[in-house]
């Protein structure tokens, strides 16, 4: 396993993406292990989160360094992080406008928390064995919903993700293989409000 | 890594502690590893889980097999699960009233999730290296609130916990060697209304 940095300061930063927002945890190491306030709602708001209103808290777990997941706009705002192992993230701002087609990467260990708004294209890749992945969002998924996500290929070299582990050694979904590239891609419907 | 029983059906179970529930969780298990909805708001209020309202995700990471935390009770309420690896859960209720000094101990694996109402000591040994324990609550912590946990000693022979690992052998924090036994706890005042 990396190392993970502790005791850094809980801070906030913008990217590239509007709205997104990447997290410094506080991660405390001690004999047994560690602990961390994966999400504190207080402390989080006041640094510029949303306030989320969780509904759902998805874990997946990727048994082997090389699975990836991807690329997939859903209908709510998601807070990812990870509990154990890390994960190269990719993003993909899915949204009508003039950042559609923007992207943003980085590396999650347990000491990062990523916020995504909804209609942003969500993807990672595990950099470890037994790498567990948690979410919270913000609406009820069913598989009916499905068919209002935005899909794009986790491969359309007009992305330019620069894959740690080539996507042809890696354990990919069926579906996830045959999403459409970014030119035929529909952005994301605004919220009806 | 012990075998996770998949695609079991969502289900709540009731316990000798009154409030406290047992959950089984539905795991999707395919190539890639498993999926599951940790927590899902609407599916489990209908199954008599209160409406949690979330504001903090808190996870802990036990490096090495036989890690024991506990026991507190913490004005809050907890629903508790594993993203890896498993635990022995023991829960001792702390409030006022006939059912104080009742314990229920049972495994967590990634298809089990336990809700643990305010005023119910928590406590958990993990059974595998590299175990991440990961729980809701719905209220802030803060280092000053300590002072209105109760904490009862996990060694009380009273309480007849059976830990599948001598705790004389387990790393254990300092705070949680020399918790009262539970003759001598005082139990968790009830919420101010
Ligand atoms: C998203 C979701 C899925 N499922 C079920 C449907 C399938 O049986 C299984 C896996 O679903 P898939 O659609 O293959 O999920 P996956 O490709 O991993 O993608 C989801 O999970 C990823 C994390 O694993 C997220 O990053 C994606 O945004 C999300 O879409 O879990 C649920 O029961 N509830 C859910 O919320
Ligand atoms: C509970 C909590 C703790 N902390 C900090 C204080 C310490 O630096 C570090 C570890 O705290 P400790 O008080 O040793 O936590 P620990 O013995 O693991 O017990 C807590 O965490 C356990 C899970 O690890 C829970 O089962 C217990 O109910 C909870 O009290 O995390 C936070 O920053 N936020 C928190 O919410």
């Amino acid at each position: 396993m990396s190392e993970i940095e502790f005791e850094k300061e809980l801070k906030a930063e913008r990217t590239n993406i509007p709205g997104m927002l990447v997290f410094d945890l506080p991660v405390h190491g001690d004999s047994r292990g560690w602990f961390k306030e994966n999400w504190q709602r207080a402390k989080q708001t006041d640094l510029g989160l949303p306030d989320l209103g969780p509904v759902q808290n998805n874990i997946s777990f990727n048994a082997e360094r090389g699975v990836t997941r991807g690329i997939h706009a859903e209908p709510w705002d998601k807070y990812i992080s990870v509990a154990t192992g890390s994960v190269f993230g990719a993003w993909v701002d899915l949204r009508p406008g003039k950042s559609f087609g923007e992207v943003y990467t980085c590396v999650i260990d347990p000491s990062k928390a990523i916020y995504v708004p909804r209609g942003v294209g969500n993807s990672f890749q595990a950099l470890e064995d037994g790498t567990a992945y948690t979410y919270l969002v913000n609406a009820h998924w069913s598989a009916e919903l499905k068919k209002t996500y935005t899909f794009v290929n986790l491969a359309d070299p007009e992305l330019g993700i620069e894959w740690p582990i080539p996507l042809s050694e890696c354990e990919l979904s069926e579906a996830d293989k045959h999403h459409p590239m970014l030119k035929d891609a529909i952005p994301m419907a605004p919220r009806r409000t």
